[in-house]
């Protein structure tokens, strides 16, 4: 029986939530494994915290070099996140033949296309099944499971952080701010929350996840984000009115003119759809393949002890590998070299929109409206003006047909111009599933 | 780049789908297999049937041996089902040290153990995803992505048929028989249904995941199994009254005293729970890990290529082993007999239960209903006569409070004696998630 002798860069919770699994549940992973697992060093960044009971202090160093460069060390773990000085880690570890886990999604997106080249060239591993949602094995699931199908559509729910606040938001009628602020009391926003309510954390993961789908080389850049700081409780009022939630989606799909349709946006939903109900920190990754048909994964996206979950079954997998000298048997060209994919422009998107629009309470403003979209080839579905108002502006809510996002944001340019809408208007994409 | 020649035993829609996906999805396979898939042999049991168009005539044989035995076959793909006589001819192909992949839930829960340690001993591999709920990779999530964790409870709907039946009768309103017939009519159920309907095909499959699950050699004939036979549409009516809906289970669960509580039945889960949207051919299981928390897997249980894609993602998965000369990378030990488990008996069981009395409209008859379920230590949470009763017998339905199994039992039977009920009384678990 060998020994699999790795090497933990990062020991936040996640670092101890390795450690932890790795103690605890010791024998099943030693029977799973065919062998056992050994923390030869870890890396912290911060030599005054407490690491809890799982993490010996003899182990402890504070520089990430000395992980990467002990030769009893055969396999990098790395949890410290962010892209530098993280990469110049990673790299070297793969360099020196090591195989290397990791739950950097900031890192994979930027550098992955160019990690994974040198992974497969030194016969290492990469595997990262912890950088997108968390416990949720959506890597696995792309990489194997469905290795034999080809995928329509990846859709997912994936920044826990936007989830919360949105399902907050709709639960309890608060508005983007307040939700906000309680995310944070209850640890699940950041201090700096931008990354997350951007939706550029989304953005990373959807970038892995499009790459393993679609087995294109995708730049970070080519994906349209908006946040879910754009969302009022007024617009998830309205959205409900209509048989909608507004959920934070992730979209990759393929398009029948072989272009990638990529997207990260707060969307409406209907009540009825398999992501309607995934609330709260939930993660969910819905998966269409065209053979096997839908699939739906959720799980916990974030949190010590899921995510470390996934990163040792990286490296319990990564160490099957390594015992039957087999590392790189997942050949990784496939998925992110071997085809190129043009990105649709968001302004080519089709899908039916719903639009809030800050009026004055006067004759004539609905016809001016309807007029406008109509120029731009935007036609109406359905136009609801709020009840009741005792002030203005009132809200006017119009869900299109299905238009191009270039028609709609021309027509709404021209409103704005009109000196007619109080507040800018609110704009939100439609999702059918 | 190297060749990968495999035989195929079973040639119905299954078998087809497999055949189509290696054509349609032929450059995509190879790209991540790393090679490519040639089909050697096929075997057929109807000489006379019409096969499709990609099943090439000169490959057909109607003698699964030819296939097993051709020297140039080096994986065989079985989909032929039942227990006799495959199981010999996989066995014959393990001994010879062929890898197998198999869909035959059958077999493996009646012979699984015996075939796994031969694989074992050979050095070759044994994959089985399209056993347990087609497309849904449960099997891969259970031995590779949590292959780190503890479980606590697996709990699945995990036949479609079944769940399409249960399903009909809550949106339509059918009783039982009349949903089996448009079932059968839509191609749902075989003509013979007694296998699914009963419990036994889900039993087959459970013994499976709790396998997997808790690493235990289990035997099918531990766990308990009631079909939805036994289910109403007045029980299903009832049930949504008090915010139920009525699902075929199946649960695996590690009980606080090491033994495993294991159950096939039709079950009460609240409506708010995340199986309760799990409707019609669709087949969802909820992991629950210690560490990773909840996981829900859904998709579609059956079809030809639903189950194709789990087939073909299994050779892709096995022929990249054979490619790294690392057959046997997974330790199987671990998933089968690390561990003796002791099934709890049914008697033993602790729950709310369902119970629905048909008994004459006149005084007193509340109080002894009561009065015997106490004796028995059986306490009553909730107690509901139907309204408007123009005939006798009515219904009366209790929901009790947790109570053990084998008390349940014996106060229906105290009842049943005591000529006070018009008609067998319907009892059915409650499944708290």
């Amino acid at each position: 029986m060998r020994n699999i002798r790795i090497g933990l860069i990062g020991c936040g919770v996640v670092g101890q939530g390795i450690m932890r699994l790795l103690k605890e549940n010791a024998v099943s992973i030693e029977a799973r494994l065919g062998g056992t697992i050994e923390v030869r060093r870890i890396a912290a960044r911060n030599p005054e915290k407490d690491r809890g009971p799982y993490v010996p202090a003899e182990l402890l160093t504070f520089d990430p070099a000395e992980v990467v460069d002990d030769p009893s060390v055969e396999l990098v773990v790395e949890v410290a996140g962010g892209v530098e000085p993280t990469y110049g880690y990673i790299k070297r570890a793969l360099e020196a033949g090591k195989s290397v886990v990791t739950a950097n999604k900031a890192l994979l997106a930027a550098r992955g296309n160019e990690l994974i080249e040198l992974a497969e060239a030194r016969g290492a591993d990469l595997y990262f099944e912890a950088a997108v949602a968390g416990g949720v094995p959506v890597i696995r699931v792309l990489r194997e499971a469905f290795a034999s199908d080809r995928i329509v559509a990846v859709r997912g729910i994936i920044n826990g952080t936007s989830n919360y606040i949105l399902s907050r938001m709709t639960e309890e009628g608060l508005d983007f701010g307040p939700a906000l602020k309680e995310a944070q009391d209850k640890g699940y926003a950041e201090a700096d929350p931008f990354l997350d309510v951007s939706g550029g954390d989304a953005a990373h993961k959807l970038t892995i996840l499009a790459t393993l789908a679609y087995g294109a080389k995708l730049d970070l850049a080519q994906t349209a984000v908006s946040g879910i700081d754009q969302v009022s409780a007024l617009d998830i009022c309205f959205a409900a009115r209509f048989g909608f939630v507004i959920k934070p989606l992730a979209v990759a799909r393929a398009l029948s003119d072989g272009a990638l349709d990529l997207r990260v946006h707060p969307a409406l939903i209907s009540k009825k759809s398999v992501l309607a109900s995934v609330n709260g920190a939930l993660n969910a990754v819905y998966i269409e393949g065209a053979a096997v048909g839908p699939c739906l994964l959720s799980g916990l996206g974030a949190g010590a002890l899921p995510t470390a979950v996934s990163v040792v079954s990286d490296i319990v997998d990564v160490g099957r590998n390594m015992h039957s000298a087999s590392g790189g048997r997942v050949p990784q060209r496939a998925f992110r070299g071997v085809t190129v994919l043009t990105v649709q422009d968001i302004r080519e998107h089709r899908c039916r929109y719903y639009l809030r629009f800050s009026v004055p309470d006067r004759s004539g403003v609905l016809g001016k409206l309807a007029s406008v979209l109509g120029n731009h080839q935007v036609s109406i579905e359905q136009m609801v003006q709020e009840g009741h108002a005792t002030s203005e502006p009132v809200a006017v809510v119009v869900l299109t047909h299905p238009a191009r996002e270039g028609d709609v944001q021309s027509a709404l340019k021209d409103i704005a111009a009109l000196d007619l809408v109080a507040a800018p208007t609110a704009a939100l994409r439609i999702e059918e599933l």
